[in-house]
């Protein structure tokens, strides 16, 4: 008997799953044991063309009849964003499907209730393909690493963004040239905001968090910073420092293990760093934990295909489980550790000043870095006629305190302007 | 009601698989749902000083007893080699526990038993540990990986030829002088055979062919080649063009996808490519896949904690199957596909020919790869006055017609000495 299966969308990532369900047809049955039927396709518009050899029966325009309708097993929702995908789901649930979704904006904004539904159901919720697409990053942490301590997630979880921002390291180009040459090529939509700002990254980071600490984390919690303040002058200079600049999620425990940190920002890495290596629209993330020590995992982070294969290695799992009457992990919040506050992240800050050339400057600005009790690792110190460049790199310090730093420095009068400041990640990570 | 461990062994890796069930014992009871209690410690003495913190009632000296006991659940078994661990684990299994085992050697060299004895218990047998230690790779394989179709599976798998390879390349010691520095610093073992003749390296690429192919892969049907013929200059010569020799591990699906091939030996790959930088004794692992494209997965491939690490991660998910009265997915061999002998394999080569120097000798050279119909793609000589050095690189050709190939230009009178042949892999990997 068939596991029949329902779909809800049908765009780029939806074909790839029907292409895959029908070109591996007797693969997936070896694997799983049973068949899967495609029960239906739910569309926003019928006579669509589109590039799949599907009955045109299948095809409906009523998502929520399709997924509770009594013969459907399993409810694969590709739709994205939050309504009517959550609705969707929760009906889904309520009538003992078991989902598989790929809608990370979801589940970061409201995991709660999706989770709280699949608890109350009995029913699998699985979601590989919502962070990083095809590079298996959701089963190693909530399974692989079941038996340790996570300490740090740290990776490159947006492929729009990497692309931009290799493109500026690689040719000089500025963040707006790159962003059209992404757009042109596909890898950015024409409104790139989610991309660019950082939603997507922080998504992302928000749904790796929340596994990695067995804690909940909303998309609210991610302290987010864009990409589209860099200049070619801020990628030039990090290159002549031996530096490449990444947009990064970061989800670090504190010291003290009790809380901690989630974040989306550009900073600054080693060109030595493993991370420093990824171009291209490619993805790749670290993970370290306790006993594992560092992991790193590469690949696609997005696409129709590699997305649909993340898609179709949860639907065999979930298709396993409902033939053997079991289901898979729930959400595993147990440890409910606080979300600190951004001021209390501990990285180092990359620091650019206009400043007077005169004597006495350096000494009045790393005067202002000791009250704050800022440890200044190297200075560099460039005249230009009247004024000089001053380019510091410190140590490691909370936010807070390189913030009020900032704040000192701009009251200087000899502190002609803060040029840059960007966080210096990954020297203890390669 | 906890569920009851006994562990088999308690060397470098048993020893921090109960250090983890101790420090971790409060997180591992809310992951699973019920805590993990040591029922038992199998060792070969009594009274040795160890380096935890045991009840020694639990230690005993008879496994087969503690394997079977009634009151337990899950079985570990981490003594490694053949026998007895395939005993003990077919007692365990018999008597209904679960099993997890970090043991490649048997897995590789008689898997058709232990997994047909899962099959017959409907016991649940985890392995992650068995191949590249905390790298998650044999659940991204066979879970994240179920829906689609893997291509290609190449790595670094073993750490200390890593290690050996990395120090012959930054320093340009000999091999022997490697080895000695992997063996004073635990890198290597005093009888060093397994790794450095590739044992080791091919009981895991047996493992992974067999997963990723669906397939049964022993042990047997891998072509194996060891590091121990490397030299200094094969590596200094490597490097001048721009590459660095590793041993690879390489489980390649033939271009008609029928059958596959598996092999470890010593490779040329380009310095630019991801797995050139994996340094030390950390291992690294490619997946090339249909719909996913390329995966990297890269960790520490070694040690007591981090194998510990993935010992407790399969710990968990057994004992929630258990709890669920579930079970994991068990072996798949379906698709049966055949190992081609080594002679199919497709690669390129690099081949260091000593010649005379006179005219024509480079025609006789060129006509003897063309006769084989291997194309050279290029050629490097260099006089060195009554004979000459000839490098050439070829383009993919098949290991039997290079091997034929060799065989005609060693009866060439103008090729004094096959100076060394090398394959070059990852130049599409990248």
């Amino acid at each position: 008997m068939a596991l029949k299966v329902a779909l809800l969308g049908c765009g780029v990532v939806g074909s790839q799953v029907v292409r895959l369900m029908q070109e591996q047809a007797d693969d997936l049955t070896a694997r799983i044991g049973t068949p899967l039927e495609l029960a239906g396709v739910a569309v926003r518009r019928l006579g669509r063309r589109r590039d799949i050899d599907v009955d045109p029966a299948l095809f409906t325009t009523d998502a929520e009849a399709l997924a509770t309708r009594d013969d459907v097993d399993i409810v694969v929702e590709v739709i994205g964003g939050i309504e009517p995908a959550r609705s969707l789901i929760m009906a889904a649930m309520n009538s003992g499907k078991s989902v598989v979704t790929a809608n990370k904006a979801l589940l970061a904004e409201d995991g709660a209730t999706v989770h709280g539904a699949a608890r109350a159901n009995d029913a699998d919720l699985y979601f590989e393909a919502a962070v990083a697409g095809a590079i298996p990053l959701i089963r190693p942490l909530r399974e692989s690493l079941a038996g340790d301590r996570v300490r740090r997630v740290l990776g490159i979880v947006n492929g729009t963004t990497n692309y931009i921002l290799d493109k500026m390291d690689s040719s000089g180009a500025s963040f707006s040239d790159a962003l059209e040459e992404a757009q042109a090529l596909g890898y950015a939509e024409a409104d790139p905001t989610a991309d660019v700002e950082g939603f997507d990254a922080a998504a992302k980071a928000a749904i790796l968090a929340g596994i990695a600490f067995h804690s909940r984390v909303t998309a609210a919690d991610v302290h987010r910073e864009g990409i589209t303040e860099i200049t070619a002058t801020d990628v030039a200079s990090a290159k002549a420092m031996g530096y490449v600049i990444k947009l990064l999620a970061i989800c670090a425990r504190s010291d003290d293990g009790r809380s901690f940190g989630v974040r989306v920002h550009p900073a600054m890495i080693p060109r030595t760093h493993p991370l420093a290596g990824v171009r291209e629209a490619y993805n790749a993330v670290f993970v370290e934990a306790e006993s594992a020590g560092r992991l790193m995992f590469y690949g696609a982070g997005a696409g129709g295909a590699p997305t649909a294969s993340a898609v179709l290695g949860d639907l065999v799992a979930v298709a396993r489980n409902r033939l053997a009457g079991a289901r898979g992990p729930e959400e595993s919040t147990y440890a409910d550790l606080v979300v600190h506050p951004m001021g209390e992240t501990v990285t180092r800050y990359h620091v650019s000043l206009d400043v007077a050339d005169k004597p006495g400057v350096l000494a009045r600005v790393a005067d202002m870095f000791a009250k704050q009790d800022v440890s200044i690792q190297t200075v560099l110190q460039e005249g230009r006629g009247d004024d000089a460049q001053l380019v510091l790199v410190t140590h490691r310090a909370t936010d807070a305190a390189l913030s009020a730093t900032l704040e000192g420095l701009r009251e200087l009068d000899i502190v002609r302007d803060v040029v840059s400041v960007m966080r210096v990640e990954g020297e203890d990570a390669s």
